[in-house]
């Protein structure tokens, strides 16, 4: 196994390219197929133009941002951190604009592949999911390792993740509003106010609807896990780099575990294959496959390249990384039993709808809580083994391992927007009944797939974070300043209390922002109505490009005050009250950004799926009252799992970036 | 002013007995006032024949588990322990059980005064509030002084603490589940289902709504502010004693100071009194010449029994004082803005139920978030000022300052389920509308002020947990260990997930007790509606006592395992994981505690006053959509602000006693 230590360096790139390849393999593969007749092309294409439209606008404003950040960087901390940061935003920006591109040309196919069977158009949605998932983890690891080679400058490292997370905060923010605010806008007049369908195309929102689950769902979804990709390697890097005091083995080493982990994915990936109708069997015997490839990889990569160190317990370390890979299947099964129609949860919610909206909602409310306890003992329980198997560094190779699937993980969770897209070209073509009845079932598979995504991403995210904030530490200690974060300190205590607001402040912005662009849909469909002759009799043309246009400007204009929270308020606290309240701050945001990143996104999924597990025929089903309530939860929770919730997880990490980065200005 | 440092102990003394004094003068006016007409006796006597019955029982189930409890503590803690657990436990269930039994005759009154004028009616609400809010310091103080003086036993004293919170959780929990339980049941079956107003005498479960007013409102949060007062007595005597190694005077000092007060709040409650329109006017002068009296009085104490000791700052020490009046003013104004109908919050919620209850319920789900944010940089500023002015023990003055306030503070919240009850037992027995129209307005200001005193509550209960988390860690030391609890140490950070978890856990059963009771009482009236016939015509009589007994059940059954949360984690994992992991449950606890608190309850009440701002005939007023989608928030609000939010405050400092309780074992 020497070739492994010898040539570690080539194995993370080959890593890196196989990924790439393999999701450019894809998306030939993909765009070959046949896209539909013309309608469907056409319907197609407004959802490729609103789509492109949103990114371009959006890439725009993160430029400008960027743009002035760079700057700054470059005037405090060197060119290289400045040059660092931009690669990280671009290569973050990149993979969400190839994967959404991918997948705004495979709803169509998917549609088209749903003539013939399930299986056909389950295997395009996989497919472009792939694509998407396959190139954040190249990119990432790319990125990675390419900038290290070539500047070996770790703290310009960390600006690159800075960028990556910066990006992240936009994308999902802005992508998160943007979509729930068309789909709750959209709801709202159409459902609700004039009586028709959802996916309706005299509905003037529907393709703005649409664009929503690509640019949320898709593109915001591959920024904020490249950035945990990234943040997680170079928290790793960092640790390494510290605690082995310039052994670059415990530099190669996590990466090198990142790679074997792309090559196991790619593998699992090819056994995703639907023969029956067991949808989430075929995604998780991919996953599965991945899992037990990835750990037998890890114990030889652990052996070869830690074998001759004999300060290091080989065993021990490789524990940890299995400790990642049980964290994943951990938050997997927790996340499934509360957002899945088959158990008491989600039947709790349901029942409950049937004395009205309220008691919808105080059930949802307190399901959403109390779905924070398992993560949290389990979360807990992996911190408490890593720790004692390798210290901190055991809880960084935990992380490592659990973002290693990232790879076929998003390529499950972002075939579900593919097929949420793909039932709504069908409605609006008017394909024949059996197409839908082939995507339907995709898509709510997709929904308890983004649920439990959503578990992933956060229990990763907790996890990256606490490696970042003892990093935060660890710098200081480099630089000779050993600071104490005692909890019976008041300027830790007054950082906890002051770092548990942020979640909540950002939080309630971004719902506020959900309900603002909800708004501005109705008004701009209710004008719709009103002005264009004959569109509920569908002679007249709704005018789609207006209403994608006008959700794209208030997604833009409402996501930079909360993007700026996790930047300034670590500022503010660092340079006013000093490092060590900035410590508190750190720690107090990863403490309730778990809670209510938890309980957002699992209490959302929950909503969502106890109203379909109604339109299932429970409880009177569709059209009865107890299914109006199920709506209410549906619509809460739409803010809750899809911009509130996900956006939280890239904050905590800016939160906790910035402050790494001005340690030289606190020492 | 040699005189207060001489006869410190007697002002004490005198102090409590001033407060019952007072207390029993105003029940005996009250209780001489006429009783209305046999029709409002009867409908009064249903009440109080519920009300008592459920305290008979609530009483007898915690009995139970106090008598276990106290067996325990004299087999670990030794009898003088479990004395004072009794003790404390006694006196809480006794503020709660006199204030409540006068509540329930002051109701009855308040309506027969109302039939003279808006200003008879608030004088006798006043009063009666005021018998609940005397009696509880008074109850309180004399507790601690007469136990401690008798004693000198300063750990036994933390029992009493223990046994004061024990009750106050569960007349929190059992009070919030019965009361909300039977709200929440009466509404969906009475105003939604059969279409009759709410306390219309048909509906079977109209006494039981009534009767929660009283055990909720009233004698649950008696005892909660009960225990809070006497654990920050407790508090700030233990920290004293501590810091001034043997010196009695910091024992004196803050009782002293809790006595003054109260003899401030007398004064100032003789100055309540309603000449024109402006209620809140008057509530609010009375508040406001205690504050500036206190402030007087604890300057001179301040002086008095600090000014011969060379080494104290007396200067310090008042500012310090000053600081918690401060906060007391801070959390008034800050919460006011949140629920006031004529503050952009709740304006905006009456705003968004124009599109549905879903958007009313994004809506203040995104205020409830927002609203914690000040009241959180409010309590840090707090701890930094009075840290900075005497250290830990600045912290726990700032607190029995605030704490001090607490007789008028009560008696301005209590004077509201009295009115809300005047105006159900006018309708009830068919009185003239007038009178409706003179408690309807008081009822509103009621609803402003609970709000307003559970602000207060969680920021003072926020602020005694931190001084008993620094008891714990100094208990420690005062027995030669000196603990470290680092927030890069593993075990502190798994302690400050689990512990974030407790309000998250507890918070959660909470509102789903609430479901179950109500669904109970939906269950018993359906039944009573088809088996007795011709209630609806006002011809058959509804069966009130079987609504009541079951809403009592339920709550008893449903309180028992939230309860216990927070002795039986920090037990757990003090055990388990040791005295470092359980120092950083505490603060978890704290963090989280005072979100989820603080979110609660100031988003339950601004949505319960967004209802009311559109039922007084903004967005098209009563009967319309838009009113109807503001009754989702309010219901919704309704378990929020009444169940789980407020019994956060006990169970943060229950899981802190505990722990302080079992520092000997853990040591």
């Amino acid at each position: 196994m020497d070739f492994i230590l010898k040539y570690s360096n080539l194995i993370i790139i080959a890593g890196g390219l196989a990924a790439l390849v393999y999701g450019l393999l894809l998306s030939w593969w993909i765009l070959k197929l046949p896209a539909g007749d013309e309608k469907m092309r056409q319907i197609a294409s407004a959802i490729q133009e609103g789509a492109t439209a949103y990114l371009t606008k959006q890439y725009r404003v993160v430029a400008l941002v960027a743009v002035l950040l760079a700057i700054g960087i470059s005037l405090t901390l060197g060119v290289t951190s400045a040059i660092g940061f931009l690669i990280g935003a671009f290569f973050s920006a990149l993979a969400g604009f190839i994967g959404m591109n991918v997948a705004v040309r495979a709803n169509v196919r998917c549609a088209e592949a749903a003539k013939s069977g399930l299986s056909e158009a389950f295997g395009v949605a996989y497919k472009g999911g792939a694509v998407t998932g396959f190139l954040v983890v190249g990119l990432a690891l790319l990125a990675v390792i390419g900038f290290y080679d070539v500047t070996h400058n770790l703290s310009a490292l960390v600006t690159l993740g800075f960028g990556g997370s910066l990006i992240s905060v936009f994308a999902r923010l802005g992508g998160g509003i943007y979509t729930k605010g068309a789909d709750v806008g959209a709801d709202l007049v159409g459902k609700v106010e004039a009586k028709i369908p959802e996916d309706d195309p005299r509905n003037p929102a529907v393709i703005a609807d649409n664009v929503g689950d690509n640019v949320g769902d898709d593109a915001g979804m591959a920024a904020d896990i490249f950035e945990t990709y990234v943040v997680t390697a170079i928290a790793a890097l960092l640790l390494g780099q510290i605690l082995s005091q310039g052994s670059s083995n415990f530099v190669g080493y996590p990466l090198t575990l990142l790679a074997v982990s792309i090559f196991a994915s790619i593998i699992g990936s090819l056994f995703v294959r639907l023969t029956g109708k067991n949808i989430m069997g075929a995604l998780y015997k991919g996953l599965i496959i991945t899992v037990v490839l990835a750990g037998l990889a890890f114990y030889f990569v652990t052996q070869a390249m830690m074998g001759q160190n004999t300060l290091v317990n080989t065993t021990n370390m490789f524990l940890s990384t299995l400790v990642g890979l049980l964290v994943t299947g951990g938050m997997v099964l927790i996340t499934e039993y509360y957002t899945g129609t088959q158990y008491a949860p989600v039947q709790h919610i349901a029942n409950a709808s049937r004395t009205g909206s309220a008691t919808n909602i105080i059930a949802g409310l307190a399901n959403s809580m109390k779905a924070t306890f398992a993560p949290i003992i389990l979360i807990s329980a992996a911190i408490l083994f890593s720790f004692a198997l390798n210290g901190i560094y055991g809880i960084a190779l935990a992380v490592v391992a659990m973002l290693s699937l990232a790879g076929i993980v998003v390529a499950i969770d972002a075939f579900g927007p593919i097929t949420d897209n793909a039932g709504g070209i069908a409605e609006m073509a008017g394909l024949p009944q059996k197409v839908r009845d082939n995507t339907d079932p995709l898509d709510a598979v997709g929904n308890t797939t983004k649920a439990v995504t959503k578990g992933y991403a956060i229990a990763s995210a907790g996890l990256a974070a606490l490696v970042l904030f003892s990093a935060y530490v660890q710098e200081f200690a480099k630089l000779g300043t050993s600071l104490v974060f005692k909890i019976d300190d008041p300027l830790v205590v007054v950082g906890l209390f002051i770092g548990g607001a942020l979640p909540y402040l950002f939080g309630a912005l971004a719902m506020e922002a959900v309900g603002k662009a909800g708004a501005a849909v109705v008004e701009e469909v209710r004008r719709q109505f009103r002005e264009i002759k004959g569109i509920m009799e569908g002679k007249g043309k709704p005018d789609y490009a207006s209403a994608v246009s006008i959700v794209t400007g208030t997604a833009q204009k409402e996501m930079l005050i909360p993007a700026l929270i996790p930047v300034t308020i670590p500022l503010l606290v660092g340079f006013i009250l000093g490092p060590v309240a900035l410590g508190g701050v750190l720690m107090g945001t990863i403490i309730t950004g778990l809670f209510v990143a938890i309980s957002m996104t699992t209490g959302g999924a929950a909503w969502d799926n106890a109203k379909k597990y109604i339109e299932a025929g429970n409880h009177g089903g569709k059209g009865s009252d107890t299914h109006a309530a199920s709506v209410t939860g549906d619509t809460v929770g739409d803010p809750y799992k899809d911009t509130a919730g996900p956006a939280i997880n890239p904050m905590i990490k800016v939160a906790n970036i910035v402050a790494l980065l001005i340690v030289p200005f606190l020492h």
